[in-house]
């Protein structure tokens, strides 16, 4: 039996509609032979509502209750689902995520999979033909709900199509992935075919059509995913194996990070005291530092980093409380650069990209700041007013 | 420890500032030295409005979904007054019905307490000192949530209180148990104790404060219940054994049940062949017929009984559909009747009690149509407008 994994969203699960006509969608796929496992999230805004209601009752929710309460959102969806495939005469059976057999480890909130039994599936297939489970969620060892953070419900998708051996088909409401941001380039294409390590880059990179977490789980099972809008006809994107695409290009997409930040610090005084105590509270306080660099000279010590803009309330009271052991220490956050990278898996094979890269920022007056370079990707920290015509000549230069 | 649980029904929990109070009063027994399970139902009108969106999903949903859904109404309530304790300063821990090891058999939406495991509590009450548990739902041998139907949450209190020993308290939005109806008679006095079948009895003739089911579970284990208003520092009402309660009179209590329906019917003949018919489909639709009278003369066979008016459309369609059968067939459904009832442990020794509350009525003008008895109980079907009228009379002749 040919079976599938699909995964809806939040936005395309918003109203009864939208769930019904997804529901008749699943039915033809049934009625043509298919065993679909399909997980969805809560509706719409309904966590935003719960999260609203929380802050009416304390300003602390303790993680474990704020997941029992989360959990309850797409707990609901699957029931309506199931109900409207039930109504149409599939055979469909509702499971919350340790209904499921999702077991998780780690924090309430940011629970990771640990494990999946296949076996629950295989039984309830043998009365069903759709199980439709809810995303976002598991069960500890503690018997305590939990949810599984950002892009959590993509994660629950690619973890059942790894238990299940099939492929997961990730479904949102954008068309694909594209080599670049199509509101910042309109003539950006979107891409038939992109490689789990290029989406990675991608996501990390900025261009957050998946999370990292799940292409990273897709790479390890070697799962391909495919991404595509809800109920459209147009074609999405795979995303798969490397070995497995024809084609190898240098550079497959471009990303433009406008959610960052740059920081500056500067010290009378080589201090390694300082470094360490900052790079500690960093850590506490789980701001994840990108771009460094460091100029230590008789002038004392000058560092840069970037972060992502949501940390900006952290990094402030970080360097704040640094301020008062070390009363030389100047800093300063600017918000008004972005972060330009370019990514493709044939850069291991091509020389030259970073050259032509830095010749096309040159010829059209762009500096840039910082720049650093992995594998298959390299980045720049350039003017926030630059941004947009960066994009345009990166793409053209390249001809992606 | 001093262990207790404790029961907030829906008007008690309809929002945020209620529970916070409930939150409050808490915290004043965690301070004076107690261990409480709280169980709570969904908050106000959560119910109805699941129920609302279930009608705009299907018309036929499956139990297993409804179910799934309607249990995610308490499991949002224990998470916001978790919340509100923990943010009190108390150790709370908020659990589901499953989590809290509720474990049930039957109909998914009537479903029954199998088990529960104490050892659960004891565990968690190692760092917690209230603990919250989800009314109304477990979880069967198939792992599929179930609810626990109509007064579900008073149920789920009992059984609690059975299986860690406790007594338990009942909160709602009345004052206790009156010896009938203040609405109907406004001298009516509320009762200090009851005894369980009293209690059982006055439930099943229509003066519904609890469910007879709870009542039932709380006789079996002899677990004590306080029944009082939420909040409240009037004195509720103890529901327990009678051989703990000092007084025995022989009428405790008057119920009017206004929520009834008399059925008529008659055939020219003798029939055991209708009468099969007619008693195996109230069977199947679940009617539950209470008073039954029956004359069979040379004029053909009549039949009288009663039964609840929630059922009025399931019995015009069975009685419709018998006269397809049975073209002679002929019925009246008559809601113009009510049945009054005298209810007291003290009947089975006091004699006289029937032929003094049949003179009442006579005295009083009063005509009845029907008369049944249990050990504890005397029931009358008079007119609907003679019923007001009919508890004062009695009420004052029993000098209750």
């Amino acid at each position: 039996m040919n079976r599938s994994v699909l995964k809806f969203g939040g936005s395309s699960v918003s109203d009864f509609t939208k769930i019904r006509n997804i529901a008749e969608m699943l039915k033809h796929r049934v009625d043509n032979g298919e065993q679909l496992i399909v997980v969805v999230s809560a509706m719409g805004k309904t966590t935003d509502q719960l999260m609203e209601n929380v802050s009416a009752v304390t300003e602390n929710p303790k993680d474990e209750e704020l997941a029992l309460l989360l959990t309850t959102g797409e707990q609901q969806t699957v029931s309506y689902l199931s109900m409207m495939l039930n109504d149409l005469g599939v055979n469909a059976k509702a499971m919350t995520g340790y209904q499921a057999g999702i077991k998780t480890v780690g924090h309430h909130l940011k629970s990771r999979i640990a494990e999946i039994n296949p076996e629950t599936f295989n039984k309830s297939f043998e009365t069903n033909d759709v199980l439709v489970v809810a995303g976002f969620q598991g069960i500890n060892d503690s018997f305590e709900l939990t949810t599984l953070g950002r892009g959590g419900s993509d994660t629950t998708a690619v973890a059942l199509a790894a238990s299940n051996q099939t492929p997961c088909e990730i479904y949102t409401d954008v068309d694909g992935v594209y080599a670049t941001d199509p509101r910042v380039y309109k003539q950006a294409k979107r891409l038939s075919y992109v490689s789990y390590e290029e989406m990675m880059e991608m996501s990390a990179l900025g261009a957050g059509v998946l999370e990292t977490r799940s292409v990273e789980l897709a790479n390890n099972y070697d799962i391909p995913i495919y991404l595509g809008r809800t109920l459209s006809n147009v074609k999405g994107t795979w995303i798969m194996a490397q070995s497995d695409l024809l084609e190898k290009k240098a550079v497959t997409g471009v990303a433009l990070d406008t959610h960052m930040m740059h920081v500056t610090i500067s010290y009378p005084l080589p201090d390694n005291k300082l470094l360490t105590q900052l790079f500690t509270k960093l850590e506490e306080g789980s701001v994840n530092v990108d771009m460094i660099s460091q100029i230590v000279n008789l002038e004392g010590l000058q560092m840069s980093f970037t972060i992502k803009d949501t940390d900006a309330i952290q990094i402030t009271n970080i360097l704040e409380k640094l301020s008062e052991d070390f009363n030389a220490l100047d800093f300063k956050i600017n918000e008004e650069y972005v972060k330009i990278s370019l990514i493709g898996s044939g850069m291991r094979d091509m020389s030259g990209v970073a050259s032509k890269a830095f010749m096309t920022l040159i010829a059209n007056d762009i500096p840039f700041y910082q720049t650093t370079t992995s594998e298959i990707s390299i980045s720049y920290v350039i003017d926030a007013f630059n941004g947009e015509r960066a994009v345009a000549n990166l793409y053209e230069a390249f001809d992606i």
